[in-house]
């Protein structure tokens, strides 16, 4: 239990991760994937252009000290107060809400959206303030966390006005979808919120007491619900069919489900020129991630040779070996195939809602971004 | 700042001794004062039948993991997950919610603001639920706190999920209200915020670096924002005119201030036989409320003398000469005189919005209620 307890910080994937991978607006940290394709990159930097008026006017309606803790969680601000260049993260989930939409409703869509787009943002980082307090999480986007800088209430504060934020943006739009785009979306923060439960939980049960199926729930709850809904709400403010709705949260759903697995793999086996995550480090900090745990439940001889080394502290010794027998259990062809199922799947259900490849094009090019296949 | 820093638990106002004061229903912990009247607590008993069933439906709708702390939270479980009595407070705020739209629309309109009236209440602890985590406070009507029992983790998920819930039941709501309903109740979750901020930013200053106009605008965001939006909200579901919503939001707000007034005149003198709260409790912890910074600020010798002792950590000996250098210093009468000013102002606000004497005689009773004006 100690070394899940002592649990360094900085290694939890999900959500985190999505952010950690420099910016595509203004660095080029690891550069575009073979992939990732210039069309993510445009996506993204249009989304981030859309978005950012509207997000920063949200923010100025804050009172100047909850205003002041959230520039700096931003970027916008330094913790002095001075302005800074500004990291804000990639906007992945304004984008999928604008491109959704835009694939469904048109540019008249995409623009009708904006508000939806700024709430789920704000949403996201919500749970990025409150996560980073519960995880104690010193560094974000390169950056010391909110807490860090201005104690756990501040950052607790903070992360409450811009959920509150979120849903009066959409309380007060008039568009007809607001309403169902705003029982949606706290939903999902209900969703989040389970999602951070289970993952704090279930880091302090032992290696032999996790199921898969849990782990997996946990991971969709955390990783693939805000995707969801992020493409849900762009599909309501589009004014698509109920099922429509449904078959785009189910792809942003599996397709952030995929990302997990990836993410989880890379924190394993490394991701040579991708992320600044080193090789092993979810194992040094006995995470149990998704091929962990698969490993685990495989009953496999190597499961129990795995499950001995968890039990006790990290050494950096056994850190090979540790790989090697969540390899040989079959951690890694599980997460790698399941990755390709969720992709699938994904792609499925963007086929259901949005049939014609040149409107779905754009919601393709983020999924394939999001989970930055380098397998 | 040392004793700043050290204060101990329990000893902050406002929401939380709106609480403390036992439960009409339930027991008769220190019996209703004179003023309380029987109708009081005849409308405060109505509103949790009419509130329970709504609530208790909403929190059952949440993740078993989250639905468990939030029980507990409402006093309708043990730790161990066995039922529980319940005290779940006093209904307060869904009270003025429901009594604010029968005044104004009658027993119809009490009945369509039914879920403002629960949302109310989920925001209402949604802020106990952070408070506590931030305040370090163990105890909570009687109970051990959620933090304490399941970690602060879980405590601050549950309190984000239950802000989600709220504005959730009014984003579902078919109510021509609900929507301007839920940005209103938004807005006011960030001024709460900001007031939760500001307290605990000033109980970090020095005596000497506290100014009245700052505590009182604290203490009306955390205490007065929540009763005037309760009020508002019920005004909203009545139908009633946008300057009849104003003046009822003022209502709320002024009677709430009292209410904060007189609690910090208790807070140092006591209160014979109302609250549990010793006297001198607020001076023990050094708390900076209204009548000692009235008294720091006065210009008046004894004002030195008061902030000599601040400065320096609690002794027993000191706490009747504290008590008397606020007194001295004007303290005791200022807040006294602001009290009955904000009350006088109260119910100007209550004539202009529900000019018939008979209408308005529930929000009088609540009013008074709140305020129990021993004095």
């Amino acid at each position: 239990m100690t070394q899940a307890q002592a649990r360094p910080a900085g290694v939890r994937p999900s959500t985190e991760t999505l952010e950690r991978r420099g910016s595509i607006t203004t660095d080029r940290d690891g550069g575009p994937g073979p992939l990732d394709g210039p069309e993510a990159a445009v996506i993204l930097e249009r989304a981030r252009a859309t978005v950012d008026p509207e997000l920063r006017a949200a923010v100025e309606s804050l009172p100047a000290s909850l205003r002041r803790i959230t520039r700096y969680h931003f970027g916008w601000e330094h913790a002095d107060g001075t302005p800074a260049a500004g990291n804000a993260g990639k906007a992945i989930r304004p984008a999928l809400v604008l491109t959704a939409a835009a694939a469904i409703g048109g540019p008249r869509a995409r623009a009708a959206a904006v508000r939806a787009a700024v709430a789920v943002e704000l949403v996201h980082n919500f749970t990025l303030l409150h996560d980073d307090v519960m995880d104690r999480d010193a560094t974000r986007r390169h950056r010391a966390t909110a807490w860090t800088v201005f104690g756990d209430a501040d950052a607790i504060l903070a992360g409450d006005a811009l959920q509150a934020l979120a849903l009066r943006l959409l309380a007060e739009d008039p568009h007809p979808a607001s309403a169902a785009a705003g029982a949606r979306l706290a939903d999902c923060v209900v969703e989040l919120c389970a999602g951070q439960q289970a993952d704090t939980a279930l880091e302090k049960r032992g290696p032999g007491e996790v199921g898969l199926d849990e782990v997996l729930t946990m991971a969709e709850a955390k990783t693939g619900a805000l995707l969801g809904c992020a493409c849900a709400l762009g599909a309501l403010y589009a004014g698509a069919a109920d099922e429509d709705v449904v078959a785009l949260d189910a792809f942003g759903r599996e397709a952030g489900l995929a990302f997990q697995l990836i993410d989880d793999v890379i924190g394993i086996w490394g991701d040579p020129g991708h992320t600044g995550k080193p090789a092993g480090a979810d194992l040094a900090a006995r995470k149990k991630s998704l091929p962990v745990v698969a490993a685990l439940t495989s009953g496999d001889p190597a499961a129990a040779e795995l499950a001995a080394l968890y039990e006790v502290p990290y050494d950096e010794e056994d850190l090979q070996r540790t790989a090697l027998a969540v390899e040989r259990a079959g951690g890694r062809d599980w997460a790698q195939a399941q990755a390709a199922e969720r992709m699938a799947r994904a792609m499925q259900e963007l086929a259901r809602a949005v049939p014609e490849p040149e409107e779905a094009g754009g919601l393709l090019a983020l999924a394939e971004f999001v989970t930055r296949r380098s397998n």
